[in-house]
């Protein structure tokens, strides 16, 4: 059994951080949940048992075996103290993604990267986790020369307020009464919002140059043409995305979906006849990723369309971090005997 | 002054149809509205006067200078009639936008090809029109290689009862309650659906391979490589298109800019620092294509992305058949006198 500490416990990410080490009968011993102070307080169940979040501080980490981090600045703040202290920290943020000297894991991509962790282990951006699945099957199987995504991005991605705010802007449309944009810098409602994170270099967003270069990392191609545009759309869970891939080798349609239907963690949702494709409302609270309109790219001639789904609180952000840690336990790294 | 026959004159395309005629100060004599039997009867306003629907017969053709039908089956059963009575028809439907003898138009980028007409002038499909307008600016200043589209259409793309049926199941999903789709194959509040049109050749929709063919004819490049991904997105108009240009010569990301801005019925909207970019949600009742996140493509040496939005219903059907209708005068080539 593992003592583990959720970091950011209260929020869209911890709460399903919650629900996965559940479901996936992780060995739980301890359980501390820790937020900010303004969570502090707040009582949440873990198999049957009722919690209440504590303000995270240094002493949280105290004992701990892994410490899974839901997002935010927490992890810049108390990671390294943690790690000190003999924890492993799983990080759900961007702070460590980048650093060469952390791991960022896709557990069916790169199990191995775990390996050589020293500490802090990154999990990647829900839209690159996503996309990276299918992507490795395919490069597997033909090699990938360019990949050109464009993404339809649930509102959960930006916490439980964003859904709350979809709700209560969308009442306030079909009422025909106001609600002012909070989370978001238009209302989202009906809308699209082509805009998600900060500009950056290029004038491409943070989000969009995470897909770009947690992409290169997890796949080991640190050269590997990617470009993005990222877009919020009104739907609560679930990413989707375009992905465009031009190949090295000819990979026909057919065989492309034998080789997505083959890799750990993909289902392959492809019946045109049958009007089978996957949508973020069917895909939702699933642990898959789910690829579908898999078909040869007519404008060259070795590329791929494909459309890909996935519920991004879990296998986007819950479902990764409780894999990872998974492997730290059967790899046998962790920081205390 | 001239005799206008507006078929499927109660419909979403319709209504924007008559909104624009007006607008623009077409010079309309005799106005006849039509439609199938199932809206024969209803009234319409147009410059203060009420028109009573009738149904489409061939008769209503006689007399009349310009026939501009709104969409569907009813320029196949009715337009070669229309054309044998000295009328010109400009018809928004898919029947005749592929055949060699029609010319398909969007007047900023190939006027030109309304003068050969001989009787039937095809408007393009929705997206496509958009999205043509901001290639035809790139692919002169810099010559095209490859284009990439995916699209987030507006639910108005499948007309007025896709609204509806928008707005009936969204309250239905907010009060707990049920909502059977009938326009659309799946629900569609709070979720994207990508099939749009029937599947077709390489698992293709038919709305996939207009944007790949229609393009090429307007822009007389019958081998232009174009592939496109088609999903609806819950949004009631405009649709938005995330579009990946590859260049025969290097455009910078500010000289694309200008070069867009440039472009007749072009207007930029991109500034990031402003948060600044195209949104369904401002771009509709409009007449323009809005373009911005304007990009150089960092995953080839020469590319670009772009973020379309424009309003369907007006530049991509009813806005542009009625600029075909003004060429056609100001060419002098209409059938009669």
């Amino acid at each position: 059994m593992y003592n583990v500490v959720v970091v950011g416990a209260s929020g869209a990410v911890g709460r399903e951080i919650l629900k996965v080490l559940d479901e996936r009968q992780f060995p739980v011993g301890e359980l501390r949940l820790c937020a900010t102070s303004r969570s502090a307080g707040k009582q949440m169940v873990f198999r049957g048992k009722t919690i209440t979040v504590e303000e995270t501080t240094p002493d949280s980490f105290k004992g701990m075996d892994i410490a899974l981090f839901a997002g935010g600045a927490a992890s810049k703040q108390f990671g390294p103290g943690a790690v000190e202290q003999g924890c492993v920290v799983i990080d759900n943020s961007s702070n460590f993604r980048l650093d060469p000297a952390v791991p960022l894991v896709v557990p069916e991509v790169n199990p191995g990267d775990v390996r050589w962790h020293k500490g802090i282990i990154a999990n990647p951006n829900c839209s690159t986790i996503i996309m990276v699945l299918p992507l490795k099957a395919i490069a597997d199987a033909a090699g990938i020369k360019r990949v050109v995504v464009s993404t339809y991005q649930a509102v959960s991605g930006a916490g439980m307020e964003a859904m709350e705010e979809l709700t209560a802007q969308t009442r306030a449309v079909l009422d025909g009464g106001e609600y002012t944009p909070k989370v978001f810098p238009y209302p989202i409602a009906f809308n699209l919002i082509p805009h998600i994170d900060v500009f950056q270099e290029m004038d491409y967003t943070k989000e969009e140059w995470k897909m770009v270069k947690e992409t290169r990392k997890i796949l080991h191609n640190d050269h590997l043409p990617v470009t993005a545009t990222t877009v919020r759309v009104p739907v609560y869970r679930s990413h989707s995305e375009s992905v465009n891939i031009e190949t090295e080798e000819k990979l026909s349609a057919t065989r492309a979906r034998e080789v997505l239907a083959a890799f750990p963690g993909i289902v392959v949702m492809d019946d045109p006849e049958k009007k089978e494709y996957p949508m973020p409302l069917f895909c939702s609270e699933r642990d898959e990723v789910f690829v579908g309109r898999i078909r040869e790219d007519n404008s060259v001639p070795r590329g791929l369309n494909l459309w890909v789904v996935s519920d991004q609180l879990r296998k986007g952000a819950a479902t990764n971090a409780v894999q990872i840690a998974e492997l730290v336990i059967r790899y046998g790294c962790l920081l205390r005997g």
